[in-house]
């Protein structure tokens, strides 16, 4: 069908410059020189301009319409049907949004992260909050354009996590959360476990051999991807069959590390294991920020901190770092990288007190876009809450309201995600081991790869084709549900402090 | 004048595609993973052709064609004036190739090269003739379409050398060819100089850091660009404060790596030192092969191979690769590296022997476009003149006829940039040893920075502002002349034998 052939063709246009500007992404945050920032910032903006003018073209709305009728529709094979559906979901969005607001937007959020950067750094909240409240001025705009059933908030979630809505993120929170706060007390009252023998000096050589043997082990391929170094890492996919990951190595410790290559290595796997067939589409993407976190932290936390992984991998660390680890057994060091402790900064928290980090993000956003909570008491709210879940208050708002970038960048909505996706991993997992009885016997072998075919299968393999939730139905047979977290972690948990 | 700046906006928007099919290129031969290589091709395909298509489209047929009329043109800067002039001139020639026609080449250049790469493996130049024929024929035609003023062979070195003639080329080859035959018959009556210990093993770490030396000696900006490893060394610009290096570390021997790189460094220096008025106007680069060659076998040769330099840059040599050199003294060293001997293969061949290897090149290539010459003929052609002008024969085709890529690249008319390179270089050398009388001491003393800020003014910072030949009247006050590079070599080569 020609129109068909048009919508592709537009389509691999738009992800050719996608592609060229993911490689100037990774490429200026791993090997470009100081001195081609401005250049460099220049192309970006042009060539991320072109692209999205060629998403919200008169052509695109032409071919989708088309394509939407019911005539044409019905000739569409499943693969061109989804593509029509969630191209047009993109577009829509796109186009609901009037060209000045959203640029204004862009150049509120740039400003807002630079006032942000000083902010945190003189922990002066006062500073920042006047960029805050243009964002949510803006955001508030915004969705009401967007559109929404329910909650305003709503519009904002669905750009990270297409479907979810308040109302069943609120069910999760109600179910979730005094079930980890009363897990965390009855953890606390214990002796704390011993973690001293993790700080020390690690070499960035050793460092890199291990990181990338990790890789290995879960299956990356190095053929269609790389590992690099940089300041804050991340995953970036300039094209199918090239999926790079990045890490940073701290020389007096290898566990973040380690555990933050394998985070990446579990979004890399996804995005290598998208069909071929969705190459250039716009749908050889994850299907969410929640599903693709679900693939980070699975294979971090699930797969990484568990016993069985360790038993195989542990003897690796230990031949990395000899010095600091050969009298330290296994039995110590799994204990100690799941080790339970409040703390005021969410990127290093652990598996049970994370989500209360997300949960409190999430209430305070969702009280400040729907004029619940003003700017100016925010600090606060936040210390309240952090003293209601964890019983510690901050001692700065640095450690505390302004140590995450996301509401400077304009980003409402995408804490949940990272909650999500601690959820669904456990829902997979937990299906996983169903179909796969001899999995954990595997994982102690070191061997990942019926995992990573049945994750690739059910999963990375469809990209976007699919929303989360009829992913999730399809992976595990039912809806998203907070339960398979909540034993996962209190049988993991009381186990290892022996409760 | 709106005009202007609509041009303007028209030559960003196809420099900021050129930068990203620039960093696609540098990254496809340093770091891209092997399965990225068909998404890269399929990508840089789609962007060379949209950046293409935007040169010779109508929008900038009519800007150009308004600015070049007498009424607008008076109002215009000397820059913009330059810009129109240069872009016109390119315009014209994109335009000039029907576009099946140019489709054709590139598709026959392609299949050329593959067969090329076997041809020379398996030493069999019958299995490469019939490409080069095709290749020949189409170039035939380009010629007509691009039209020619005396020698169709005029039309492709305008390609490289604007505005340089077949005509002027024999002029020069007429009075150089006699003076460095004699040279090499007089020099190889002398005992062969000892270069043994430039053999040996030379650790990649070591070579590294001995690379980066030798470019901040020549004053690269290294947070300008970079350094990074490659198969086929090559510099490019990136963008206006980004023009990286690439070198490539043999472990047997290190001079091959080390003048490799002091010649990219030259090309770099080139570029780093363009002027940034001329950012995003296709003018912010080398004015013609030539030009750039120039600036590359400067550094090279008339400063990297020169007793000054090296009684500054020597002791780090020696201090790299101690077990090796540490008992070779300066004036042997130097004598190595400056050994002359007649070779079978261009890459490999001195100061003295290089410009025969390229009028050599010259005369067969005008030969076989003007049908003096056939396909089948070639390979004896080459041997006859090897002998003639060296006295040696090589032993196959692989080593003779068949080592450039270059023809079966379709890049006809391109050999003679290295050898008005070579002379350019020691004509402008020539005139900044004149306007700075303590230049050589500089030199030895390791400080290149006079030297380079009157390369910065007299040719960098001008792009591509003006033809070679007015770059060179500016620059040394006469048209390009090959009595100087004559002078230098004899100078050079009978103090250097002894003679």
């Amino acid at each position: 069908m020609e129109v068909v052939k048009r919508l592709k063709a537009l389509l691999k246009e738009i992800s050719v410059i996608n592609s060229s500007v993911s490689l100037m992404h990774w490429d200026q945050r791993t090997y470009m020189p100081s001195k081609g920032a401005e250049t460099r910032a220049e192309a970006l903006g042009y060539l991320s301009a072109l692209s999205f003018r060629k998403l919200i073209s008169p052509e695109m709305g032409e071919l989708l319409e088309t394509l939407s009728s019911k005539n044409d529709s019905t000739s569409l094979s499943d693969l061109e049907a989804a593509l029509v559906r969630v191209v047009k979901h993109d577009y829509e969005k796109a186009k609901a949004i009037p060209p000045e607001l959203y640029q204004k937007f862009v150049i509120t959020s740039s400003k807002s992260q630079t006032a942000w950067e000083k902010a945190k750094k003189e922990n002066n909240f006062a500073s920042f909050s006047p960029y805050l409240e243009e964002i949510l001025k803006l955001l508030r705009e915004m969705v009401e354009f967007y559109g929404y059933e329910e909650d305003p908030y709503d519009a904002l979630l669905d750009n990270y996590e297409p479907g979810m809505t308040t109302s069943k993120l609120e069910h999760i929170v109600s179910e979730l959360k005094p079930k980890l706060i009363s897990l965390i007390e009855n953890l606390s009252a214990h002796a704390p476990i011993d973690d001293s023998f993790l700080k020390g000096k690690f070499s960035k050589h050793a460092q890199k051999k291990l990181s990338m043997k990790a890789l290995k082990c879960i299956g990356y391929d190095f053929n269609a991807g790389r590992l690099d170094e940089t300041i804050h890492p991340f995953t970036i996919t300039i094209g199918t069959g090239d999926v790079r990951v990045t890490t940073e190595y701290k020389l007096s410790e290898f566990i973040a590390s380690l555990y933050g290559t394998i985070h990446e290595g579990g979004h890399a796997l996804y995005e290598q294991g998208i069909s071929p067939e969705l190459k250039w589409t716009l749908l050889d993407s994850g299907a969410s920020m929640g599903i693709h976190e679900s693939q980070s932290r699975m294979m971090e936390n699930i797969i990484g901190r568990s016993y069985e992984f360790l038993s195989f991998f542990y003897p690796k660390i230990q031949r990395a770092f000899p010095k600091t680890l050969k009298d330290v057994p296994l039995e110590s060091f799994y204990r100690a990288v799941n080790k339970v402790k409040p703390s005021y900064v969410r990127i290093e928290a652990d598996e049970v007190t994370y989500n209360l980090h997300i949960m409190l993000r999430f209430e305070l956003e969702k009280a400040l876009i729907n004029r619940e909570l003003e700017v100016k008491d925010l600090p606060d709210a936040w210390n309240a809450k952090m003293n209601e879940y964890f019983g510690i208050v901050p001692p700065s708002d640095s450690l505390g309201v302004l140590q995450d970038v996301h509401w400077a960048g304009g980003m409402i909505g995408y804490f949940p995600s990272y909650m999500l996706g601690n959820l669904y991993a456990v829902q997979f997992f937990n299906s996983a081991l169903q179909e796969i009885p001899e999995l954990k016997k595997e994982i102690a072998a070191g061997k990942l790869s019926t995992l990573r075919e049945w994750l690739k299968e059910k999963i990375h393999k469809h990209g976007r084709i699919y929303k989360p939730e009829e992913l999730c139905k399809r992976a595990t047979g039912e809806e998203l549900s907070p339960r398979y977290f909540i034993d996962y972690v209190e049988d993991k948990f009381r186990r290892i402090y022996g409760l």
